[in-house]
């Protein structure tokens, strides 16, 4: 096999393993109140990239990884991300209609569901870490705390609400390199440090430098989206495009064009791969992951 | 001193000390995003009851707690309280354009950073409760653990989506006493749990007592809530009076009628507070509480 059939396979089988595992996680649609739960899953199940989840597994290959920890860790962030995208969807945000070729939440269940749909999957992230697994206490509770510093205010939400502030006006490289290093990167960053912790033979020093290398893939995971976003068209995405631009929001694109926001990006991951040369042939899907970042097309 | 006395004065120290603990565990609002803290400072700070920061108080006094980690729980378990008005006020779901007195969070700063709002506040409860104590790291895990099963789809958010599938229909005491019991019980119960899981030597036993008195209290507290609904006027509430009943919302008071809904909350307080005798006078303000329940004004 080659090595992008090798990553191909690799990939497909564990974002099988990640439908199975939020299959798992998520209240069944049959436990009251059944429609919050059957919308729950209607968002969380049946699709996306699932990189984040990819990224704690991929992640979890570099130590000797407690399985249950490593699950529930790919679970707890891939919930997160989809409350974002739940919420971010609605009218008073983004007003999306169409989401991984589905509609939206807000438009197949109403937006008092998908308000509480969101909160509710932010909270069964919470309570998926929290249940017990093999590693040390103290071990699970850092998973914890690093899942609530990247998903709050000082995280993911506060890109959030920074990109809001910001949309119409412009913004330079450092500001937005900040947001997004909020928005996306800091969910990036846990995913990867996750993945990291549930081995308990990693250390600190190990720890850092691979939360170094998911801070350059983040960052470059959001200059192809700009990319992308800038390139695609509907059909292909899945979502709606051009939204970014119609939006007036500020873009690794508008701010250094289309061909120099590819080269950066390529720049980025080519760092972040030199980064994970100590773990050797124990970090490939972590290497390939990157590659694929700027390969992707949607 | 008076009894009632007594307890004024431990409320009002209790309440300012939630006040202090709020303050010190939320984000500055000169921290980056500023306008988003601000907002989270502008929900949480400056009022409201308190009642469930102070049931964690009152029950962290029956053993010999963990101050950081009352104080932690305090916090964490308002935020998560104040995070569910935000969302509950908005248009989508109740949208009430008064609060404490106040013009709600999506009518000050707009929807799209109420959601937000809510969101960030949900997420620093977990983080706040993920800081160190000096309590075993398993025992912290499991506040962890009751915070989130407290307020997800099978807790307090799954209440409120029972409420929104069930408004203008009718609903039996027993649908009621569910519906409650996840909106607004759950909430109740894990604050008396967290107080006592604040304390390491209390044990299964006492903290199951616990929470059935708190069962029953939050019961109470419902059956009060729709009586005061019912009589007050939107100035002594501090919050638009009557939306229960234009909105043909099933309550206590459809149901049972005015004075058998004040009588039925005054058992279910009688009962509590009969649960509470193994603790002697340890548990004077949880008792002082329970019957403050009864006897609010708003």
């Amino acid at each position: 096999m080659t090595q992008a059939n090798d990553l191909k396979a690799w990939q497909q089988k564990a974002q099988a393993q990640t439908e199975l595992v939020l299959e798992r996680l998520l209240p069944s649609e049959t436990q009251i109140p059944q429609r919050l739960h059957e919308a729950m899953r209607y968002v969380t199940l049946g699709g996306g990239k699932r990189l984040r989840p990819l990224l704690v597994l991929a992640a979890s290959e570099l130590g000797d990884a407690d399985l249950t920890a490593v699950e529930q860790a790919m679970g707890a962030i891939e919930m997160v991300h989809v409350y974002s995208l739940v919420h971010d969807d609605m009218p008073a945000m983004d007003n999306d209609s169409l989401r991984r070729g589905k509609p939206t939440c807000h438009v197949q269940y109403g937006e008092a569901t998908a308000l509480l749909v969101g909160d509710a999957l932010q909270t069964q992230a919470f309570e998926v870490l929290s249940r017990p697994t093999a590693l040390p206490a103290e071990r699970r509770l850092k998973m914890l705390s690093v899942l609530a510093k990247a998903s709050g205010s000082l995280g993911m939400a506060g890109g959030q609400a920074i990109d809001l502030a910001n949309v119409g006006k412009p913004m330079n490289q450092a500001e937005l390199k900040q947001m997004h290093g909020l928005k996306t990167g800091a969910l990036i960053r846990a995913a990867v440090v996750l993945g990291a912790l549930a081995c308990p033979d990693l250390g600190d020093g190990e720890i850092d430098r691979l939360d170094c290398y998911a801070a350059k893939l983040g960052l470059a995971f959001q200059v192809i989206d700009d990319v992308l976003d800038c390139e695609a068209d509907t059909a292909t995405l899945g979502k709606t495009a051009g939204k970014d631009a119609d939006n007036d929001k500020p873009t690794y694109v508008k701010l250094m064009g289309l061909s120099e926001a590819r080269v950066y990006a390529e720049e980025l991951i080519a760092e972040a791969v030199a980064l994970l040369q100590p773990f050797g042939e124990k970090a490939a899907h972590l290497r390939q992951l990157a590659e694929f970042v700027t390969a992707r097309k949607n």
